[in-house]
């Protein structure tokens, strides 16, 4: 691992995974943040991606960190991690046969710079219309637990996502895209040899 | 495995992991079918899906077979897989910046049914601009080579990727959402032991 290797404040390992696939060398360091926020989507993921990366920047004050948050959004309300099966289930319930919103906030600080850069993601989420005995299944399958509006589109819920517009990846939890812009706007040094 | 596991007529390692991730048994049998068809996108992939689910039903004349067939089309241009580093990087230069689509044809033949069931799904997917670096350093990673456009959106090329619409499976080469859909309309057993 790289001296310089940007430092990842999230635990998530589907944003690890998806940093990985960027070539970027990282190093996870979860920032512990108090989450309860209430506000609009886009609000509270940007407060929550920002809260997270400069927690961090005490400890790293001269390595780029990276922090995001992502929720689920339906008709305005939020949809965050479900706590036991009954939640999950009602979630997937309410999401199958609509439209839904995830939102990322993703933020950025970097070496020598004072203001930390935080910017959002919207993708739009379409489900199939699904049975009482298709959600139980997916229910039961675990895959809910851990993941914000309890579905991982990437795992067995990719084949209830009939349509999405937007970044697929900030629907795994990482708007790989816009991190990208995001560290070319801060300079970030991308390597040739990252790529091989 | 199951003795009516599902035969799929593709040796694509992306089309087995997400069929894998449906929770579908399946055996592979890669069809061997000529590939040299004109025509729109559309006609070409759901013809050489259907040639592929075809070749198969012979062999396997009480199992669902299911084939398909992906490519990238740009002002109505078809690119296929990158024969060498010059096409790729070629293909990467024409696509970056823009708009194109991802075309799936999927064949279901199930077991008892006279006809082939041939379906098509449309995916837009945008390209952020790329500099002539990122394109060479790109190809050099040897990512483009066997897949359809010269990219894998789930490998490094994600992060070139601002914006799809549609499904996002399809651009990786199989759409899941269509596929339950057809395996639904045929009556497929779905197991609620393969969701464990």
């Amino acid at each position: 691992m790289p001296h310089d290797a940007l430092i990842l404040a999230s635990s998530s390992p589907r944003r690890q995974e998806l940093l990985t696939s960027m070539g970027i060398p990282f190093e996870v360091h979860p920032a512990d943040v108090d989450e309860d926020v209430n506000g609009h989507p886009q609000e509270v993921v940007l407060l929550l991606a920002q809260r997270k990366a400069q927690a961090l920047r005490p400890q790293f004050p001269h390595r780029y960190i990276l922090a995001a948050d992502t929720l689920v959004s339906l008709d305005g309300r939020i949809f965050g991690k479900p706590k036991d099966e009954l939640v999950a289930q009602r979630m997937i319930q309410e999401l199958q046969g609509k439209w839904h919103e995830v939102h990322s906030g993703v933020c950025l600080i970097a070496p020598g710079e004072e203001a930390a850069d935080a910017r959002h993601a919207m993708t739009k989420v379409h489900f199939a219309p699904l049975t009482e005995d298709e959600v139980s299944t997916y229910v039961a399958s675990g895959e809910p637990f851990g993941k914000a509006g309890a579905y991982a589109i990437q795992g067995r819920a990719g084949m209830f996502v009939t349509e999405i517009i937007g970044s697929f990846s900030n629907v795994i939890g990482l708007p790989t895209a816009l991190v990208r812009q995001m560290l070319i706007s801060h300079r970030y040094p991308f390597q040739k040899e990252q790529v091989v």
